[in-house]
C-alpha cells in the first residue's frame, strides 16, 4: 500500500466524517473507510450521538469483506462502553480487520491510546497520525470539550474594513453581504450554541435561528447580567427549550429552576435564605415569567459585575454544549477575548469603510496599555465569501 | 500570429514597463517588444522622464530587423513633440514596422488616438486593447494625473484585525510585521510622494524615507494647517528639497516663497498687504526658518478650518507629483476619504486584536448617519505579506 493511497482513503474518511457536522455533538465526527486489495469495500460515518459509530456502520456494510482488510478511521476507535454504544474495538477485532490506520489518538482521557493498544494486543497492526492536522481541525470543538470540559468558543464578527460593526446611530444591518450572512447561518447549523450580549438583543432584536435548508437551530444564549431582556424579544419566541439566559447569581441566590430542572443551580438546592429584597422580587418575577416561556436561566458567578464568561463556558460544558459561536456586540466580544475563552476568530470583513471615532468598534472594552499585549491570532487565513472576506484564525 | 502569442508578447512588454516603476514620473511606464517571424528581435522600456521612450529604444536595438516586424507597446505611441523627446510615431514609420499592437490608447488628451491614427495613415496596421486592463492598472496614477491634473491618491493603513492603528496610549510601533513594513518601503520607492498629518509627525516622528536597497526617496508632504511642526522633526532632516509642508493660507496671505521659488503662492505675487498680526509674525518667522532648512511651504485654501486636501492634490499635480501615498493617521485618513481624493486603499491587517473604545481607529472623523452611506471599496483583493494580510481595493 502506497502512502499516496493511504492519504486518499483517509481524505475520504475525513470527508465522510464532516457530513456529521453539527449533528454528532457531544460526540466527535468520525468517518471510516474499509479497504481491501486497494479498493474501498465499505465506508460510513457517525451521524448522531446515541446511534452507531462510524467503524461499526462500515464493518456492518463490509460484512465478510472486512477480513484481512485495512480500516481507515479519522479517530482512534473507542474501547469503552459509552452511554449509548458498545466499544468499537470489540467489533473491529471480531471482524477480522488486519490493520487500523487512525488519523489521531482519541483526546478523550478515557481512551487516549488504549483503543489502539487493545487492537494491537489482539494482533491487529495499528498506526496513527495520518492527516492528523486535518482530523484535529475537524474535531477542534470536541477536543476542547472532552479535555477541558468547556465549550469551544468561536468569536464571529462582521465588520467593515476599518473594524466597525455599526454606525454611531447603531445601524448595523447589514454590513456584510448576502453570501456571508448565509454562511453564518450554515455555521449556526454546525455549532451547538450561539451567544450574544443583551446589548445586541436590545439593539437588533435578532432571532438567532438558522435560516438555511435542512439547517438545525443552535441553542441561543443571551448574556444578560441584570435580566434586562424584554419579554417580547424575538430570541424568546422559539418554542424549542433551546434558549438560555445567562445572568448573575444574586445574593440571596435564586432558588433552583422552577422548570427545566435538568440544569443545576451553581449554589445547589436550598440556597434561598428567605430574605427577599425588592429587587429580588422583581427579578424572581421575571425569572418565573421566562421559565414559563420555556427559557432556561443559568446563574453564573460575576466577574467585575459582569457574567463570568469562563464560568459560563464550564456551565455550558456541563450541558454537553461543546461549541459556542459568539455573535456580538462590541462589549461581549471584548469580554470574551479578555476572559480568555475564545479559541477561534471568524472575521467577516465587508468592502466598506464606516470610519468615525463615534461608531461601534468590533471589539469594545479597553485596549491594552502596551502594543505587545495585543492579542495575537495564529494561523490567520483569508478567503472570499461573496463580496466579503473571511479571516479565520486561532487564539 | 496567434492571439495566445500576442498576449505573451504584450505580457513581456508590460513586465518591462513595470521595471520603470517609480522612475518615469511624470511620464507613464511603457514597455515595447518588437517581434518578427514569431520571435522577439528587440525589447526595451522607458526609464526616466527626459530619456528616450520605450519604442525608440527598442527600434534602435532592432535596427534593420524592425522592417516588416510587429511592435507590441503597452501605451499608444506619442505623436507630439514632448518637452524632451521627439514623437515616437515618426520613428516607427521610418523603421518600416508593419503592425503596431497597443495595450491602450494614450489617456493624454494631446494624443488619445491620434498616435495610432498617424500610424494608420502611414500604412501601418494598428490595434489597441490587448491586455488593456493590466496596462491601465500599471499606469493608474499617470491616467489620473494626465486627465485630471491631480495626483493619484493611495490611502495606506496598517491596522489590527479590529481596525486599530494604536493603543489608547498612542503606541503604534509596530502593528504590522517586518515584511509588510518592507513592502511599504518598496511602495515609497514607487510613488512620487508620501503624505502624513501633523498628528503623526508629533506622535511618531517618522522619517518617511525609503529604506530599501536602490530605493528612491519620495517627496514627503506634511499636512499641518497651523504650522505646528517641530523644527527638530525627523522628516525635516533630509537635505534633498523633497519635503513639503502644506499649511493654510492666512489673511493677509504669506508672501511668495523666500526660497525654492519654483512653487507659486496660490495668491500670486504681491499678496502681502503689510498688515502683520502677532500670529502672522510668528508664522512668518517659522516659515522663514523652514525655508532656510530647504523645506517648501505650500499654502492651500481651507475647508472647515483644515487644509483642503482636494485643493492640495491639484497643487501637487502642478508640481508634477503624479502619485501620493497617505500614511496616516486617523484624522488625515478620515479627511482624505471624506474629501473624495482617495483612489486606492491599501490595508495592511496584522493578526492582532487591540480592542478598546479608547484606542485609535484607522479612520477617525465621524461615521455616516446611515450605513448605506458607508464608503464602498471596489475590486477588493487580499494577499498575505509575511504574517499580515494586504487588502487592496479602489474607491
Amino acid at each position: 500500500m502506497k502512502t499516496v493511497h493511504d492519504k486518499t482513503f483517509m481524505q475520504k474518511a475525513l470527508s465522510l466524517a464532516a457530513k456529521g457536522k453539527g449533528r454528532t455533538s457531544p460526540n466527535p465526527m468520525v468517518g471510516a473507510v474499509i479497504v481491501k486489495g486497494g479498493k474501498i469495500v465499505a465506508a460510513d460515518y457517525h451521524r448522531k450521538a446515541g446511534t452507531p459509530h462510524a467503524e461499526v456502520l462500515a464493518l456492518k456494510k463490509a460484512g465478510k469483506d472486512a477480513k484481512d482488510a485495512t480500516l481507515y478511521v479519522t479517530l482512534e476507535p473507542c474501547c469503552h462502553t459509552g452511554k449509548r454504544t458498545p466499544p468499537c474495538t470489540k467489533a473491529i477485532i471480531q471482524s477480522g480487520i488486519k490493520k487500523v490506520v487512525a488519523a489521531m489518538i482519541d483526546p478523550n482521557p478515557r481512551v487516549s491510546g488504549t483503543g489502539l493498544k487493545e487492537l494491537r494486543e489482539a494482533g491487529i497492526e495499528t498506526t496513527s497520525g495520518l492527516m492528523e492536522e486535518e482530523a484535529r481541525e475537524l474535531n477542534e470543538a470536541f477536543i476542547k470539550y472532552i479535555t477541558k470540559k468547556e465549550a469551544f468558543v468561536i468569536l464571529k464578527i462582521a465588520q467593515s474594513l476599518d473594524g466597525k460593526i455599526a454606525t454611531a446611530s447603531g445601524e448595523s444591518k447589514w454590513i456584510t453581504g448576502e453570501k456571508a450572512r448565509e454562511y453564518v447561518h450554515k455555521l449556526r447549523s454546525e455549532v451547538d450554541a450561539v451567544l450574544v450580549g443583551i446589548g445586541t438583543v436590545k439593539k437588533d432584536d435578532p432571532s438567532l435561528d438558522c435560516r438555511i435548508k435542512n439547517g438545525r437551530d443552535p441553542y441561543r444564549i443571551i448574556v444578560d447580567g441584570n435580566l434586562q431582556i424584554p419579554l417580547e424579544a424575538n430570541v424568546l419566541k422559539h418554542n424549542d427549550n433551546k434558549t438560555i439566559v445567562a445572568t448573575l447569581s444574586y445574593n440571596p441566590p435564586l432558588p433552583p429552576f422552577a422548570k427545566g430542572g435538568d440544569i443545576k443551580s451553581p449554589f445547589g438546592k436550598g440556597g434561598c435564605r428567605g430574605i427577599f429584597s425588592k429587587k429580588w422580587s422583581a427579578l424572581q418575577k421575571k425569572i418565573d415569567l421566562l421559565n414559563n416561556m420555556g427559557i432556561r436561566i443559568l446563574q453564573v458567578k460575576d466577574k467585575n459585575g459582569k457574567v463570568d464568561l469562563k464560568a459560563l463556558m464550564k456551565e455550558l460544558g456541563k450541558l454537553d454544549i461543546t461549541s459556542v459561536m459568539i455573535e456580538g456586540g462590541s462589549s461581549i466580544s471584548a469580554s470574551a477575548l479578555s476572559s480568555g475563552i475564545v479559541d477561534k476568530v471568524l472575521l467577516f470583513i465587508a468592502p466598506k469603510i464606516i470610519g468615525g471615532k463615534d461608531s461601534f468598534p468590533s471589539v469594545g472594552g479597553s485596549s491594552p496599555a502596551l502594543l505587545k499585549d495585543a492579542l495575537r491570532i495564529k494561523n490567520l487565513q483569508a478567503r472570499k465569501i461573496g463580496e466579503d472576506f473571511l479571516l479565520e484564525g486561532y487564539l
